[in-house]
């Protein structure tokens, strides 16, 4: 949108609610040009209360770091950020939970409760900068999801103001709590569609005391399946992390030349970062050596590199992080789907068999095995051969036909909004309308997310 | 209901959908007189759209083992019974998941998964009989909570009939997917008040390779939280009980005569039952008696039995397990709520003063400490000093001074709906009305559970 010259009267009572530094407008591409800043729960309650009377839609913004443009606008909206509403309320040691205000960035948090000597196990790439109130919107996941769970997980309560600006506060602390339908699923992963997470409550956990980490090579699909059973069975409750890259990942980002020396030859079928996360440094070590040397005898792991130092363990999670490297070689669309183990192989014998037909063909696959979640890359080295919508309908036709799901991790927010039914029936999508309609009657909570307007208005 | 002597229409038509043998028609003081018995989702959608639209209310039944009364007829419904539909359909062993019909009995599939060397870990008193129907539409809790979550956490996807009879089929296998609202949250722990769960997809975990038990002594509640603390961080992942039982818990069912011998003298503050599921039996059992000593040396524990054989595990957790014991006291009622941990001390001293004043007290306090989750029995072993609505409201009070929930893990059903404001704020109360009169506008699915008839028409 246009910011026109005067205000609005709407701007008007939008100022009187949130003061001068709580708006900010400026011409912006991405998000939107007006973006209201409250302090509070109260300011949040009073905003979504006149925009919801003057018919205003809003996009509520996190940390901006997901990858289904849930963020961005589309039409006239103003943004609601909750850059001010950051602070760490409470570290409730005897309860191990944490109360943070959502604007709140992970890393802050992550930082506060080690501080006290818990975890809050919620790790991935953007944790210096996503917040947690879109990490909770997102129902974001992550490197730990196999030990520790998506964010839903370690959400125990949350405070959420309805469109019309409804405050429902729903700060549990307890663990088990069966007291009329769970609120806060409804709104955890709803991108900002059914309301607008402001508080929440987070579950800790005890730090863990080791950590044992090594980078296996293996070679055959099964072997792969095979080894995250043997190692979950083996390590009970201690696994954290089964990360695995295809080789043509591995073999790029530790190629000659490149910032890492390869820990394992390069010519093995599948690479796989494990760790564990332990009580007892001596004997986890001991033990995750002697598990990891039954399953080669097992034939499950053709060779292996343990770790025995925090950077040689930083060196092998730099190797699986180095995604960026992947830009290089022209112009790519990184993609996050979810596949069941016994559709994987073949899921990704049909994307390469697929990108057989792309002159200069980019492929390259990795994930978090023990999730179901898959990452793929896939572009082409000649610029002129790229074509995005050939790529992308490659790949969700894939997905559809394994029965996978279209986003694992990041929502669906407007990129993958077409996308959708291939992964949810009719029925099913329906039913989620019928949701957005009764809480956000005037649809003007992030309108066109999940949902194209006119979709949500014909459904 | 009385069944009138000749069929009503609807009766007819029902007959017509589910056969002679799929409708069992009578007399029952508890459940309806007249209970459907589908065999496929097909005829429940057909019966609950024959019902929809003769305004029939509809009690879902399952093992009817919950203590909310959740499954009662509180006017003219019929049962809608699963019992026909108790198949486990597949067991999926690469996927590590279970698909079975919501009918079938928790025991049955715990069974079937365990001769695939899998664990599906909800575990609970009443296996036998409770359908995992009935436990997806309570959140069913019980003793591996604190390692394996509720209910909620181990169902990857269902299939639930709405009141219309439309069917959704959300049959996730996939741990990750972020694909729109995670619908089956909606009716997890709904208590059948928004749709009839027919199917489930599970999630299934490794089998524990070994298990360590032991009671333990405590001297104080400090010592006791530390002690969860200390364990929680020095067995990582692998504790899967830390049952609590007071004083008057313990010195009862092993009182002299009675089936238990104690493994522990008299005179302690608390006991502890604790449990560890690892992976290495002999490892497992160095590093927990270790820990225990530790804890011992710390001063957290001031006595301790460790077991060595299943028959000495088998006869502490009968000890925990004797509850019906109880009911030799006199008038009883036992509730479920949940506090958390820094109130419960206060909480639990709250109630003993209140039984001060009851003649001849029964006031039994033991639970899933881990959970936050308490079990509390009260009563008086004079019948005559037996004031039911007494100690319901010094209970119900007591919680709700303290902050805590009035149901840990049974629900709210009929017998708690009065309570249910105690931990539920009435913004909270109206936005669950809302979801109800959206997904059941007729109010035929389950009626008067949770919240009453008339309630949700004027709220």
């Amino acid at each position: 949108m246009t910011v026109s010259e005067g205000d609005s009267e709407l701007l008007q009572q939008l100022r009187a609610v949130l003061g001068e530094a709580g708006l900010r407008i400026q011409p912006d591409d991405v998000i939107p040009d007006v973006v209201m800043r409250p302090q509070t729960t109260e300011q949040v309650s009073a905003i979504l209360r006149l925009c919801s009377s003057a018919g205003q839609p809003v996009v509520p913004l996190g940390g901006k770091t997901g990858l289904a443009n849930g963020h961005i606008q589309t039409g006239g909206e103003f943004g609601l950020s909750l850059e001010r509403m950051n602070a760490i309320e409470e570290i409730d040691v005897s309860n191990r939970t944490m109360t943070v205000q959502a604007g709140c960035i992970l890393q802050v948090a992550v930082e506060a409760a080690e501080e006290q000597e818990l975890l809050l196990p919620l790790d991935f790439g953007a944790r210096g900068s996503a917040t947690l109130g879109g990490i909770a919107a997102t129902n974001a996941g992550g490197n730990r999801v196999i030990r520790y769970g998506m964010a839903r997980e370690v959400i125990l309560g949350l405070e959420v103001v309805l469109a019309d600006g409804t405050v429902i506060t729903s700060m549990n602390k307890m663990l088990k709590n069966n007291t009329g339908y769970d609120i806060k699923q409804w709104f955890i992963g709803a991108e900002g569609t059914l309301g607008v997470i402001t508080r929440m409550v987070l579950r800790l956990r005890p730090n863990p005391r080791s950590e044992n980490t090594a980078l296996l090579a293996v070679d055959s699909f099964a072997a792969l399946t095979g080894l995250l059973r043997w190692l979950d069975a083996r390590t009970a409750g201690t696994l954290s992390g089964f990360e695995v890259m295809w080789p043509e990942f591995y073999e790029y980002v530790t190629r000659e030349g490149s910032l890492h020396k390869p820990p394992l030859p390069h010519g093995s079928a599948y690479y796989v970062l494990v760790e564990t996360l332990g009580s007892e440094p001596e004997a986890d070590a001991e033990r995750f050596e002697t598990v990891l040397g039954q399953a080669m005898e097992e034939g499950l792991v053709s060779d292996a590199v343990l770790t025995h130092s925090q950077s040689e363990r930083n060196a092998l999670w730099e190797i699986r992080d180095d995604v960026l490297e992947f830009f290089k070689l022209g112009p790519i669309i990184p993609f996050d789907v979810s596949v069941t183990l016994d559709r994987m192989e073949g899921f990704v014998d049909d994307i390469r068999s697929g990108m057989d037909a792309v002159k200069d063909p980019v492929c390259i696959v990795f994930g978090h095995l023990g999730d179901t979640n898959l990452h793929l890359i896939l572009g082409s080295e000649d610029a002129g051969a790229f074509d995005y919508e050939a790529l992308s309908t490659l790949l969700y036709e894939t997905v559809q036909r394994h029965q996978g799901s279209v986003s694992a991790e990041h929502g669906i927010g407007i990129s993958k909004r077409e996308q959708l039914c291939r992964s949810r029936s009719s029925a099913e999508l329906q039913l989620m309308m019928a949701m957005k309609k009764t809480l956000d009657p005037k649809n003007i909570l992030n309108p066109n997310k999940i949902f194209a307007a006119d979709a949500l208005e014909a459904g």
